[in-house]
């Protein structure tokens, strides 16, 4: 849990008061979020805010849709759905989301991962090289992928029920000999029951007619970007759904269980 | 865990699409957070922003200063240091800090306690009261005290221990019949490894010759206010103290043991 610190980040520099640094970081170096995980594990899938308003905090990011019609992702300010019935479309500002986590995207690291890495020995390379667990980083990696595996989730009605019950019906998608591109962050583990610890990435395929949340993959070639942030901005819905779930159960197992696509 | 919510914000107030409320609070109602709590649990006590730099999110809060130099009490936008000698000054702006929890402190909500309550009786009477268990208050509480029981933690000198050492030499007050204000927050369960789940109260007497981290009180009569808060800013220090420290520990056993004294 304490990786050395390889990465020469400019940031990083040795300081006795490291207060005007990093106070001067911009706002690009936020990563906002709208809602928690926990509650959406706990089946608040409501819309929360729509598209127009969370985008104002960045360009690059993943969620889902009001709903949990379909996973998001978010490219270079462009949101895709990917749909349980395998369609991918750009969808307009006016659509509204339960959960997403977003940053303004600057590639301050690239990093050359070695060829046909699976998806587990990609996550032990790159958090080798993590300049500190202690940060959450959005991750972005363009590469051409001799299998991906992925899925989507179905739209629900309310009442809704918990996520993992819903992750049993989702649909699962494999691609092979795709270019794509892996959108998504690392988090530390403090940031459980807000977000995901470690990995959460979405593809979509530079075609943009394959997109879902990965699950697997084997990384023929490719780069990985990182942007490491400096500071959350945590936006709690004040809609009566969030504010009456049961955000008191420790969910770290339906997390699992929905993250790696185990039912 | 899940409260009725008998008190009528003016935002739980029901709606479809919660988000033009939500989005038009002001940053009056954002908690700003400098470094987390686990990372002071860890001995994270560097220098990590000065006064005049956090004091931009609020008035109104608690934390510690440099070194673990004291309790740090912020009210009406000025700092107050309980030293382990029973001393209690104000802080100059140019004081450093690696740990704060501050907000604007707006009276959304006045509550009487019934009288002579001690603080676990309070505890749970005004969590019956909290409108929702999932968003953060600041609370502050004027009162006639019959008794008060507090504590303050001694300056440290690096290479810094964790935290429920040195409180193993903190020092204990006791004050009886004295007028005060407690000043703090509740926070909900999913920001433990951030913050403090539930309370965390500082005290500081009218007279202002009087403070620390609150134990224990006789309430004898007063007021109870609260600021519900919709968002949380969270500012990550880029100081090797906390780029490196150990923050994959599970510290709820510590926090317990330190925020009550048990040592």
């Amino acid at each position: 849990m304490r990786p050395s610190l390889p990465i020469a980040f400019c940031f990083v520099a040795t300081q006795v008061l490291a207060t005007q640094a990093a106070f001067a970081q911009s706002d690009r170096d936020i990563l906002f979020q709208l809602s928690t995980i926990d509650a959406l594990l706990a089946g608040v899938y409501q819309p929360l805010a729509t598209l127009d308003e969370v985008l104002e905090h960045g360009d690059f990011g993943l969620g889902t849709f009001a709903g949990l019609d379909g996973e998001l992702v978010l490219i270079d300010g462009e949101v895709y759905k990917a749909a349980a019935d395998g369609t991918v479309r750009r969808m307009p500002g006016d659509t509204a989301t339960p959960f997403i986590s977003l940053t303004w995207f600057d590639a301050d690291e690239r990093l050359q991962p070695p060829p046909d890495q699976d998806y587990a020995a990609f996550k032990t390379w790159l958090e080798e090289r993590l300049p500190s667990p202690n940060l959450t980083y959005a991750v972005r990696v363009d590469g051409q992928f001799a299998k991906v595996r992925y899925r989507s989730v179905p739209a629900q009605k309310p009442p809704y029920r918990p996520l993992k019950e819903v992750a049993k019906e989702q649909t699962y998608f494999d691609s092979e000999n795709i270019a794509g591109t892996l959108i998504g962050f690392w988090c530390p583990s403090y940031v459980k029951g807000l977000n995901v610890p470690s990995f959460h990435l979405h593809f979509l395929s530079d075609d943009r007619k394959s997109a879902g949340h990965l699950l697997d993959f084997t990384l023929t070639e490719g780069e990985v970007t990182l942007d490491p942030t400096t500071g959350w901005t945590l936006e709690l819905p004040m809609d009566k759904a969030f504010l009456r779930a049961n955000l008191g159960a420790d969910r770290a197992k339906a997390l699992h269980a929905v993250e790696q696509g185990e039912q």
